[in-house]
């Protein structure tokens, strides 16, 4: 190795020890720290983000890339591809000033209690000043940038390396008439019966199910742990420390289940990187699309389908047998596809989803491009449900209020949990193709050819193909609806008979 | 506030949020990682290390201590107090230069495995090579520093500010001829009997009584928790944030509530401590005999105390009827107060806990004075034994070998346990003296005064003065063992009718 390239390594090393330092504190924060911990924990973390971006964006590393750009052009090694992510995160830190970064800290922080005031009394009047200052900073961030084809396209592009705004639309709109006819056709049959459900679930029995559950999926339990937090979520500390937390929800009690089920898939991607890419920039997924492809893959084309329950459900039931007193399989299976247009979208169904997540990408665009005025989006989001889902939010708390993402600036991120979702269908059609029998393994409670398929066509390359590269790489295309079309006509066909 | 004082908070600021953050990554290595976590988190640990000292020992702030030295002269402010220490600390982390740091690291990280597979075998020999490397190191570390009345200085006032050796010596030898004659006296008279202490008590039981223990005594959950992990510590996060640690075991469960009691001594005065000290030098403990004596207190003066039991044994017996049938509260008190001189300092009684310690520093003193090779280390110790405590190590494991101190260069530490139970003591009599009715309040479980008078007289200053300062100002006099040897013979004088 070049002495540049090690220095380089070392250099980026710090960074990365120095962020997943933070992630620790992060997590202790969401499953430990005692009430009283926040301020001083805050401020730990401004410190430590603080002192990896300027370890990041010191000269010495800018002259290091630009040397070794020369030494290490078009080479396909993973040096090569460490380096180009390294450049372009690199170059993406410099444009932004740490002013701009501060301010933000700012905006944010206040525009974050404001959403959950706003949230709890229903009333959008009091974020809207916030969400107004925060989309004038993403503007400003846009414009650190050169122009692209469309400026919601450099926010993408954060979240979704190399994925275009324009790319985005046609994809979506390919989907949505046909999500849209599919539900209408669900919506106007018989609806299944879900009640059973809803009763009240032991905690701890759902809890250990899930491990059970997720331990035979192959997460690795030497290399991780599972905690209880308000919100569930994956951390990464290295390689081999990849967490998951569960959580309870009274009026939900299946969602610990398949939430640890979608945290798995999460995680055992990240436990699946190579890992002599650790301490370098390649050593996590390689965007929010394909990680969410992985736990949707877990959760719903697993998790939700019937081989899974075929295995699964005879022991669910002994857990469980009051709640399941007289319902069979097939009644539990299709209570847990229930396709029902929803208020919320983090409690949609599969057959929903995709339309929350337009929803907000056309909000999205429509406030980057300055056509949507941030006092208008309350009427335009009700009136866009009634248009795509058939209902009206009673109140903005459980309409445009909904969610966290626009406090904290995160524009740009919502439209890749829809594509994660056409990602798994994609992938799970090549999959089926390359081991015809997967049912009859999963069936039996069998999933390791599945993850081991996963680990060598995924989840190895961490972060050194671009997201439409791995994906097209992989099963021939680019990211593309078709196959999520596919798998959604089949199973609630099937489930509703049409 | 001064322009530089600013900025030299600012700096000092950073490097305690960055040496904090380290404490939680070391924390959740000992309570929740994964097997297989311990390298990456050695990594990450390592570079947080190395960023807080070279943050620290950055020129920057050399010219700020230097600059604000003129301005704050001779001031009595808490602003001066932080100068001091911040000057201090500065000074010596200048003296050692970083390959110094870096050959210690790889030298104890050597010794350790060597330590801990030594003790496994019992065989001195495997260990011997690399505690002399560590001798040589600390011998090197010496020669950074100012010569001092004795090369020994330069070692404990790394770990005790402002002590000489000299002033250990006369304290430890005063000491010593009372504490073995009282061990004497007790061993010949008719012992005590603790077989029940030793019956099998239920793990949880015994830690919920522990919680509901130093609940009483004022320990602050909204503000700390405790988690179990393989030795109990303490560790601060923030003021705000201060957690300890427990564990449960086989063969003295006793330990479990009596170390919750010693680790929420050392809690409590960490959450006593000013909170305008934050993110400056001044934020912690004074010093390792100071603190011990907080934690020796609780766990000693109070929670082994005649009072405590009063209150507190009707429910410990209702929650352990079985292992206590029969047995009176003076059986139970006799009981946990045995005096009897055994092999392994942690599990050390009162009365002999200190002749341990003295062992421990006549040897480390020879060793840094050349006296003493490590090679005869074994035989000394043996006999050095039979002389304080009249028993013979039956094998090097019981022996030499049984503290892990010396494999990671910690030589000039144990001496501090030793002045905590003396500092414990001294500050007894002065609380009894101000408090006449303390023994009542604690026979009706109120610590509230006692708690009250210990922030007030030594929690709050934190690290503003150095421990004997601080101690003669409390007490009137500086460490002294007389009142641990009234406390002793009084205590014992009563338990053993002597």
């Amino acid at each position: 190795m070049s002495e540049k390239l090690e220095q380089l390594k070392e250099r980026l090393g710090e960074v990365a020890d120095i962020t997943r330092a933070a992630s620790v504190l992060g997590w202790d924060q969401q499953v430990n720290m005692p009430p009283q911990g926040h301020e001083a924990r805050g401020q730990q973390l401004a410190t430590l983000s603080k002192i990896a971006q300027e370890k990041f964006i010191s000269d010495e590393v800018g002259r290091l890339i630009d040397d070794l750009k020369q030494e290490l052009n078009g080479a396909e090694t993973d040096d090569a591809a460490m380096l180009r992510v390294a450049a372009r995160d690199y170059d993406k830190a410099k444009r932004v000033p740490p002013s701009f970064i501060a301010e933000q800290a700012i905006v944010t922080s206040a525009a974050f209690n404001a959403w959950v005031e706003a949230k709890g009394k229903s009333d959008f009047s009091i974020f809207q000043p916030h969400l107004e200052k925060v989309l004038e900073l993403v503007r400003k961030y846009i414009s650190f940038f050169p122009p692209a084809d469309h400026p919601y396209d450099t926010l993408l592009d954060d979240y979704e390396p190399g994925m275009k705004t324009a790319d985005v639309k046609a994809i979506f709109s390919n989907l949505r008439p046909r999500q849209v006819e599919l539900i209408k056709a669900i919506t106007s049959t018989k609806q299944v019966k879900a009640d059973f459900l809803y009763k009240k679930y032991n905690e701890k029995k759902l809890i250990d199910f899930g491990v059970d559950v997720i331990t035979r999926f192959g997460y690795d339990w030497s290399r991780g742990r599972q905690d209880k937090a308000p919100h569930p979520f994956e951390t990464t500390f290295s390689v081999n420390d990849v967490r998951i937390t569960t959580r309870y929800e009274l009026d939900n009690p299946l969602a610990t289940l398949f939430s640890t089920m979608h945290e798995s898939g999460h995680a055992m991607y990240e436990q699946g990187v190579n890992p002599s890419y650790e301490r370098t920039p390649l050593a996590s997924g390689t965007s929010l699309a394909v990680h969410e492809s992985q736990s949707r893959m877990w959760e719903n084309l697993v998790g939700r389908s019937l081989p899974f329950w075929e295995h699964f459900y005879p022991a669910f039931k002994k857990a469980f047998p009051a709640q399941l007193d007289g319902v069979s399989l097939k009644a539990f299976y299709k209570a847990i596809n229930k396709v029902e247009p929803s208020l919320i979208r983090v409690n949609a169904d599969e057959a929903t989803y995709n339309l929350h997540i337009m929803l907000r990408l056309e909000l999205e665009i429509g406030m980057v491009e300055g056509r949507i005025a941030v006092k208008d989006l309350p009427e335009i989001w009700n009136s866009k449900m009634q248009e795509y889902l058939g209902i009206t939010p009673p109140n903005d708390a459980k309409g445009v209020l909904q969610d966290i993402h626009w406090s904290g600036g995160s524009i740009g991120y919502f439209s890749t949990y829809a594509l994660g979702n056409l990602v798994s269908a994609q992938l799970w059609e090549k999959i089926n193709e390359e081991i015809p029998d997967l049912s009859d393994q999963i069936r039996k409670g069998n999933f390791a050819e599945l993850l081991a398929w996963l680990r060598k066509n995924i989840h190895q390359h961490g972060h050194k193909y671009e997201p439409q590269q791995l994906v097209e790489m992989v099963t021939g295309s680019k990211i593309t609806p078709e196959p999520y079309v596919r798998y959604l006509t089949k199973k609630y066909g099937e489930i509703y008979g049409l």
